[in-house]
């Protein structure tokens, strides 16, 4: 057993001191974290509604000298920027890398080294699926000092957005999430579908439209039911978002005839038949670009 | 298949053309979405840092009329609700239910039927582990308008603060997600640790400490290592967050004897060792209240 019991100062300050103003200016005022030069922040930028990004974030954004940002960051977001910032996308486009894992952490350790603060943008949260894990490695093995601003992932966030409870107490106790695809865009290799098909009533998968067919089948080989309902929901959070109720028996053909726009979370499981009733982001709501 | 595609407005608002001001005041022109009198916010208010808040959190805030919260909110926090909020508690103690679930939406749909614009603060995200999807089922039944806002679930933030990628490309293509009780307080009945223990190398528990023996043994005799790696965060996000690094065959004694801090998110697997290069979250930055 190691214990890191905290070593914290006894001069915290508190939020909330100043009650008298009213709005967002009121945070001007509090005592947000230095962003301190020569530090990297990965920050996660949430599933896409700009309103769902954390206060800490945008305080990092309106700091930030270069935010190196990826594909799914909206340019919505990338707007509330201090206006000295410079903006470099790292992204990847169409599911091949256009830049090399390796070539982003370098550029991160190369441009904090030169002094500056450096906001890495990255969609969701940095560490669901976002290969911030590694990006962190890189920079505590050059020395760089950093911190994660965890954001809402889409797995969670979009569900939401879709009135689908990812745990209910009368369907499940457990949620699993995965991605559909490995870093040469193939099915993970590795992944025991037997148990994942069975270790949850609900599955949540990311970037996983293009090999549906594939893990669809494999889920149905391993005991899932053909009529197992299906989520689909595509651009989620955005007024374009989209979601496609369906089957697990019915889903691979979806995916193979391209109807299912991307980026998309899939639900399987009873859990996204809920939005029947739970489906409170539509209409009216979808005209508001903050979420 | 059901389809809603969407029928958003012509007429959206665009975020970000408000650049000439500066710091969080230039949110105050944005477009927020209007907290409408009669209806239901159901909040996510984040793992406990105030700065993981998310700027539509922090907006209903200031304008709700009264506030529900739970247990888990910190005064930091509801130190944000506008000037003349009534903040009711509603949350549980003690791991027993001080109110019952029924009375919750009861008293949501009271208070939302008195024309008040209601906030409901839970910890966490509503959908995760939260039974929020119980209370929109009770106010859709009502017929109340709500709102789903997302908030960062602990088991997302809480690792963050821990140095610890809950997904990392070369251990887990997958995360299972449970909770370490059910309604009674048991370990839950109907979880299929069979396939738990080996659909994922990496488990986050959410409640789990009390069950943790129980659980532990479960998972050992379904073929986890008892030498697998084992990270309990407690208060994550806080001041006083503590992370005990521990093995699978070891935990459940030090739940039994005590020594693990509530509320905790237990991570099982390789990936809690990564934290010995990855704990950003230390020393000064303790110090900061906000997070």
């Amino acid at each position: 057993m190691r214990d890191d019991a905290p070593k914290h100062s006894p001069n915290v300050q508190e939020p909330g001191e100043h009650n008298s103003e009213a709005g967002f200016a009121r945070l001007d005022r509090e005592a947000f974290p230095e962003f301190e030069p020569g530090t990297v922040w990965l920050v996660g930028a949430g599933p896409g509604a700009p309103g769902l990004l954390t206060l800490l974030a945008y305080h990092g954004l309106q700091r930030a000298d270069v935010i190196v940002y990826d594909a799914l960051v909206s340019d919505a977001i990338l707007g509330w920027a201090g206006p000295d910032a410079v903006k470099e996308f790292a992204g990847k486009r169409g599911g091949k890398p256009s830049h090399n894992q390796r070539d982003i952490s370098e550029r991160l350790v190369e441009l904090a080294k030169s002094g500056k603060r450096i906001l890495r943008l990255k969609g969701g949260d940095p560490f669901i699926f976002g290969r911030g894990g590694e990006e962190c490695e890189a920079l505590a093995a050059a020395g760089v000092g950093f911190r994660i601003v965890p954001g809402i992932s889409a797995g969670v966030g979009g569900l939401g957005y879709a009135g689908i409870p990812a745990t209910h107490r009368d369907i499940n106790h457990s949620v699993i999430f995965l991605t559909g695809h490995d870093s040469s865009g193939e099915v993970p290799a590795g992944v025991d579908w037997g148990a994942v098909a069975t270790a949850s009533p609900v599955l949540v998968m990311y970037m996983a439209v293009k090999n549906l067919p594939e893990i669809a089948e494999r889920l149905l080989i391993n005991g899932r039911d053909e009529a197992d309902a299906v989520a689909v929901v595509s651009n989620a959070t955005l007024p374009t978002q989209r979601v496609v109720e369906t089957t697990l028996g019915e889903v691979g053909g979806l995916a193979k005839s391209g109807v299912l726009d991307t980026p998309a979370i899939v639900v399987v499981g009873k859990a996204s038949q809920l939005r029947e009733n739970l489906d409170w982001y539509a209409g009216q709501l979808m005209a508001n670009a903050i979420g």
